[in-house]
């Protein structure tokens, strides 16, 4: 059987190159592996121009423990976040501050808007105790691109710490340290890097990083502990997954070779117009306006006629060759279709074919969902 | 460059059958992956015959963040956890106690000496708030294999919980939960069962489980959580490792077709004899008496000679082929290698033969570390 392309936000489809350099084994106390980890941080960190003034700390897990490890680091225990809102994510975040027991305030959003800066000036301007906004760039829920930069300048301008989570966003859309301000941004290995999963990221303005010792109530996802350990020692505190991050080693070699962000962005944004115009064509209609949809992964109201339904369209597509993602609405019943991911220029085309099949021996009207 | 072997005691050398199962990527919302997912939960249940009173977790992460997640897990936020300590990864767990705010006491050996089930005894005796007990079974440090049994019997007889990192012992050291009275055992993906590091599980009682709703302070690291969605959803609550997830897969299937724990311990045993009898023909000395060694890593004493540093043995060591690792003890100058990882008979002798040509050419007299 043929791997099914995957038209997923993370885990996607990689490279042979990529998952070839899994195959062999290293030892993690070994010098030629802690090599590769400081590669892959310097390389990470020059993606965001972040050289001399940021530190990019690698951290074990799916990205949710990296976004958790940079909240319980980067916020004091008494500290107060404040968290706009868009999406599955976002509630997200809000759930790791309440667990975490961080004070917590939220600003509430429908999921097809994007955040408001407005909004985010006026609470901080009114709650002086919110030492943290938490937000998250491409909101995977959607699709939905929230204004990163706007953002920041208003969280600067309050001097409050500003944590993105850029899970999905992250080497895809331009997030420069020189000239936005923010505590840390999080992602992870298996996203628009396109290495496999099992390793985070966070990439921490030095300064604010070095005063959080202390800060976490976890020792695994102390972040603080994690960056001087391995400033010391080269290595990963605790047993790293060796050939994850052997395979982001490769992949950024990939992503350079390509063009960096640029070119990977360029990719992507292709991939996400052949694939909103294709299915339009089938009156298919996306579930965001154009203005706010990020290239990354696309949000389609489903079909509104009796013979669909997700599961059997879903395995009907993936026996043809391509793995699609559910909706993550509770209102609206939706679809979603990654853009992201190592697949050539006939990915997005071939698929919108597959689909238009399906829904025909489904006996499914797609126009039925058009507005 | 041959790829050396790892006589470390996780990474270790895995097989080509088990690094080449990561050579497809899979959708992790996919039935076919969750099935992987399922399959794995019952193999790893089934070595310690935990069928229907058990329950397997698997969690991403490092073993450590397993050992976290089961200990923030099972012990209630107003918990007192008794830790016994004779090595580096009791240290580790104590030191997690106190990071994640759990009242803590604790008993301490030398590092060559095991842990006493009667002190524990007393200790349970005389402290009522003691409400768990948490243990490393073979304490990787050293290489010391704790007395589990007689301890679980202990903790049992008194009624309290017992959580036990057999990070380094587990599916090549038997536990039987028929037998043996545990809240939770943790272990990891990259050890003795050989596969690829960047995951770990904990087998927990389900009935000690059921009740830990709302302990954890961690949504990453929240057993509770990551069980009740599996069992509903069958898939991960985050993105799995899923390239690691499916070398553990292809793993398990050769530990049951080598014979299960019966045989890969047996085979361990045989290298741990090996060694330690090729060692000692070279004059150099294991650090812990024979009865509390475990078949896992051994320590040897350094030589005693102004010739040898570590660096220096280690690079030559690794040059013809094989990767050591450092000691771990304060007090005296050690070494260790490990005897677990998929690598054939001719390994042991072939490291013992390397290692006496590396004391030569440095001019090294290894009988100088002899008693």
């Amino acid at each position: 059987m043929t791997t099914p392309i995957l038209l997923t936000p993370g885990p996607l489809t990689t490279s042979d190159r990529t998952r070839e350099a899994m195959l062999r084994d290293w030892g993690s106390w070994d010098s030629d592996f802690n090599a590769i980890t400081g590669r892959i941080r310097k390389q990470i960190l020059a993606i965001v121009h972040g050289e001399g003034t940021h530190e990019c700390v690698p951290m074990q897990g799916s990205g949710t423990f990296s976004v958790e490890a940079a909240i319980g680091t980067m916020v004091p225990r008494d500290g107060h976040v404040l968290v706009p809102v868009n999406g599955a994510y976002c509630q997200r975040i809000a759930r790791i501050c309440r667990t975490m027991g961080r004070r917590l305030s939220t600003l509430n959003y429908p999921e097809d808007r994007i955040m408001q800066p407005a909004d985010i000036d006026a609470a901080l301007e009114q709650d002086k105790t919110i030492t943290h906004v938490a937000v998250v760039h491409c909101e995977t829920g959607t699709g939905v691109l929230n204004p990163l930069e706007a953002i920041a300048a208003v969280v600067a301008r309050h001097g409050r710490g500003l944590i993105v989570d850029a899970m999905s966003s992250f080497g895809a859309i331009d997030i420069d340290a020189r000239k936005i301000r923010f505590d840390a941004v999080v992602a992870a290995s298996g996203k628009c890097l396109e290495g496999v999963p099992g390793m985070g990221f966070v990439i921490a303005r030095r300064e604010a990083l070095a005063a959080t010792e202390g800060n976490s109530q976890s020792l695994a996802l102390d972040l603080h502990d994690q960056w001087q350990y391995m400033e010391k020692t080269t290595q990963w505190r605790f047993t790293p997954p060796t050939h994850v991050v052997a395979a982001l080693d490769q992949a950024l070699q990939q992503y350079m070779e390509e063009g960096g962000l640029a070119a990977r962005g360029a990719r992507y944004a292709r991939n996400c117009q052949m694939l909103i115009d294709g299915m339009a064509a089938l009156g298919v209609r996306s579930y965001l306006e154009r203005s706010v949809q990020a290239p990354i992964i696309v949000t389609f109201h489903a079909p509104d006629d009796p013979h669909y339904d997700f599961k059997t369209f879903y395995q009907k597509v993936k026996a043809r060759g391509y793995i699609l993602y559910p909706g993550k609405l509770t209102e609206v019943e939706t679809f979603r279709v990654g853009c992201i991911g190592h697949f050539g220029d006939a990915g997005i085309p071939g698929a919108v074919k597959v689909i238009a099949e399906v829904f025909t021996e489904m006996g499914v009207q797609a126009a039925a969902c058009a507005a």
